[in-house]
């Protein structure tokens, strides 16, 4: 029968298309510097704990995983230097952000992020039927406080490095908007790893703030969806009641409790990573681009071609002749305020000397 | 700073307390039948997949997976006899419940399954701030269909095999509910590899109908949180909208598609259950004790003591005394239609064994 479906969709969902994700090519003769992956395998500790739990059989796997991810919470907990009770886990911390719209947002509590920032908040929103607020981060990409404290948002997100300008801010921006808001703050430290300090702390001292880490970008486990986030207890509480009761499998429990263990492996390999973004601005002043100084695994960049043209179409040019030989980079042809930009995950000293040559090819066309 | 969150707290979320999972003790020395888990280690080929997967240096879980977990839409399509475009994947069927309920109700558009079934489908549709009617199976447990269609309900949940009495229904009561109900109809098959059919196919026929299905129950994989559905393409679209853009890893993908293709493994294993679960109705027979007959990977049975006395005292006094023998069934003090009853999974031949022989000491004291 053909039944028209359509009138049986949510609120919410009927006003959505769903989030695009960057482009996953599944064959491996890519230099991928797309979505933020980190360039090394992660630590050797992760394969041997995944190995362990699957037994001699397999056998473990019959059984349902721990429902509250215990040893993967305790592991958060101290990696942070924080009480259990702070930690929580998730199916990569998207799960988390859509866990924390669920918990605090509804038809009139609404949602705010600054602009540009992760593109995936506005589509929660919308599955939500909340309404959402873009705040556009200042001229000089600074944080516009005033606009924020005036929102009435009853959460604000606010991505920490910045995605996808890479920009860090310190610890007194995060105080100021925790302490200057009444909503609930999340702070999205996916690219946390590759800057100089993280919020987790401050979850001791405040109660209305939600910190989220994961292991896709700082830990080379996007493969496995591992996230987490710590707050205070009463909102551990909120998003425990919200979230799948069995939301991590037993294998990315274990990977994940042995990633965050390993503190020596991800130090030096992540050392690689920031003297590599290093030379890489160091290139873009070479060549005359502007950048905004990253604090996340990648850089955003303006282009400038041969005639010292830039703009939209200049981005494309390059983006597609990088395409045309295997390195793929991020492009927003869709965001106005950065659509002459291109943002590219810092990779190896390999695929960076190919990404540094390439670029220079095109420039002289 | 303590500050009151509970106003932040979105208007579902403020009215649940969360769904309760069946205990999971993570000792090994329990005969743990509790969450109708299958009795023997997966398939050979899933501990070998995730592997082969992990590649000699764990490289690969540094990359994204499949976002559609194309590969596992694949071998669910081919499971059921169905083209591609009508299969989904997620994380655990739960996921797909859960992506149901946001996708098909909202405040204005209520929720209904039968009672007694899955407990989890309230605690979905309240969290979504959607109304839910329980309507109550007829005394025999049979299906009250013009009180389905009564119902109003923009989705109802169909468990078939029922859970927890473990009643399986025929094609021809999936067919009137799904033609006579102006609902989305989700027909619930967790329990479907242990009966002798599944409603998958008829997909093709009504664009109305979701059929999920899970590894937890029938591939011995609860830990592993690999479920799947079938639907219209028209209602796939949908339900692409809701799930994270990452639903599932890279080892559960791997490891679903080498599940579902072991078809070999999984129908002797099955047929062991299947006969461990007629000589434990036998036993019951011989006992005297009501049950249901079932079409599932556990039964329900209510247990007479000594002085031929049923209820729920009764029931609590058996699950006390195995559970002292470290067996651990499952009692649901608080759902009067089924309290007098225990659920118990159907194990090994040993643990049947164990059982039985603790059943029968209990029934002489």
């Amino acid at each position: 029968m053909n039944t028209d479906i359509s009138k049986n969709i949510s609120s919410g969902v009927s006003k959505v298309k769903g989030y695009v994700p960057g482009e996953q090519p599944q064959t491996t003769d890519w230099v991928k510097l797309n979505t933020n992956e980190f360039p090394y395998p992660p630590s050797p500790k992760v394969r041997e704990a995944i190995i362990e739990q699957l037994g001699a059989d397999g056998a473990p796997l019959r059984l349902y995983p721990s429902p509250e991810s215990a040893k993967l919470r305790e592991a958060v907990a101290e990696y942070f230097g924080l009480g259990r009770e702070y930690a929580f886990a998730a199916n990569g911390s998207d799960d988390i952000l859509n866990l924390a719209i669920r918990a605090f947002s509804d038809t009139s509590k609404s949602v705010a992020a600054l602009q540009p920032s992760y593109s995936l908040y506005p589509v929660l929103a919308k599955i939500q039927d909340a309404s959402f607020t873009q705040i556009p981060f200042n001229a000089d990409m600074s944080i516009p406080y005033e606009k924020i404290f005036a929102s009435s948002a009853n959460i604000f997100f606010f991505t920490n490095p910045n995605a996808p300008t890479g920009i860090g801010f310190p610890e007194e921006a995060v105080r100021k908007i925790v302490e200057g808001s009444n909503a609930i703050v999340l702070v999205d430290e996916a690219y946390a790893p590759f800057s100089d300090w993280s919020a987790a702390g401050l979850v001791r001292e405040y109660d209305n703030l939600i910190v989220t880490g994961t292991s896709s970008k700082g830990w080379g486990l996007a493969g496995m969806r591992i996230g987490w986030g710590v707050a205070s207890p009463k909102i551990i509480e909120v998003l425990d009641r919200v979230r799948d009761s069995y939301n991590l499998d037993r294998l990315a429990q274990a990977a994940g409790v042995a990633a965050l263990k390993d503190r020596a492996y991800y130090g030096r390999m992540r050392a690689l990573v920031v003297e590599q973004r290093r030379l890489f601005e160091e290139f873009l002043d070479g060549m005359g681009w502007r950048y905004f100084k990253s604090s996340a695994n990648f850089v955003l960049f303006e282009p400038a071609n041969a005639r010292g043209e830039r703009g939209a179409n200049v981005a494309e040019s390059l983006f597609e002749f990088l395409k045309g030989m295997k390195i793929l980079p991020r492009y927003f042809p869709n965001e106005k305020r950065i659509e002459s930009y291109l943002r590219l995950t810092i990779g190896t000293a390999e695929q960076m000397a190919a990404v540094k040559d390439a670029a220079r090819k095109w420039a002289q066309l």
